[in-house]
């Protein structure tokens, strides 16, 4: 299949419009059964290492389970707000939106027992694959108008115990996922100034 | 930005044309400035935790630094061939295309020293970052009709050596970048029988 400049050009706008949503953003319309299949078509045409597909998605709308990883993170949140006293703006940041989705997909890699192509001298290929799903649900998510939040400050263990997930799974990605008010014209973190932005020459050797 | 069903299924069809490029497929054709700039713009573009944009894209035409790369390669998949020495095909697969790719790209994450927000608890929530970029980067050379081959059996401390890395840097990834002469109807790997595909139903537990 050949790709037109259009169709390049169209991709770039929704990589470059893609943000990382919270609960102040989301709303609780529901998500279409035929979206939601969509973002997960995505994840699983991800590049896998030695075609191995080591991934697991955990679609989560029980509210008792929400409510236990949003206690989660509020008990790593605290250890956080420690690290980062010195920053002001930390303590007034809404860095997930567990309750507030009506969706949440934990994404596991399930390693494989056997040998796997490709992943003999760089061991951490499978989870790598893992997370090359996630990016490729963010961005049709983001196509299909629908925000995904990236939440990382959680005990992994402990998530993986509330979720029952089989022994050996690792934690990859906890994604909350729904309609929003707005999308963001730019980084949130950014606006806010807690990090500049980095310019394309800044990140480019030359050999 | 608002988009539209059709845009979601463009995207949808980008996703799934996406393939892993290997030697055998790419072709000598220079790689014009303004795409090879489109797609390190969708790597820029890619979330990262705590917006640190931890990457570094090191650009590699040098055909001596190729040439130490392709032995790096050699010397690991020799290793490969012996793990892999039940399963005959192994030894068969052309599995990377580093000198017959115009261009190759190691993408490489570079820690901050001070905390990162959103890596408090997860602690590879960095290299993890990074890994996005390169997924951004893979669609949006697939929607200019330029392939991509992830190149992972490398002895990953001496490709850094051999790039002459800032102390600290972690290869992520070893991209080899180039038009080809065609892409693959689907997974390389699955064609071949090495591994058969995952159904959507078994990565899925609803909860």
């Amino acid at each position: 299949m050949n790709f037109t400049q259009d169709d390049a050009e169209k991709l770039l706008n929704i990589i470059k419009a893609r943000r990382d949503v919270r609960g102040n953003r989301f709303t609780p319309q529901a998500i279409e059964d035929e979206k939601l299949q969509m973002i997960l078509e995505a994840g699983i045409s991800a590049p896998s290492v030695g075609y191995s597909q080591p991934w697991k998605f955990v679609i989560i709308r029980d509210i008792n389970i929400k409510n236990k990883l949003a206690q989660n993170f509020e008990n790593e949140n605290s250890k956080a707000k420690e690290i980062f006293k010195a920053r002001e703006l930390y303590k007034n940041l809404k860095l997930e939106g567990i309750k507030e989705a009506p969706v949440n997909i934990a994404v596991l890699y399930e390693p494989k027992e056997e040998d796997v192509l490709g992943m003999t001298s760089m061991k951490k290929m499978g989870e790598y694959s893992v997370v090359c799903a996630v990016q490729n649900m963010w961005l049709m998510a983001r196509a299909l108008n629908i925000g995904i939040g990236w939440v990382s400050i959680l005990d992994a263990k402990k998530v993986l115990e509330t979720l029952d997930a089989k022994k050996n799974s690792q934690l990859v990605a906890y994604l909350c996922v729904g309609y929003v008010d707005k999308f963001y014209e730019q980084s949130e973190l950014k606006t806010l100034g807690w990090e500049r932005e980095k310019l394309l020459d800044e990140s480019i050797t030359y050999l």
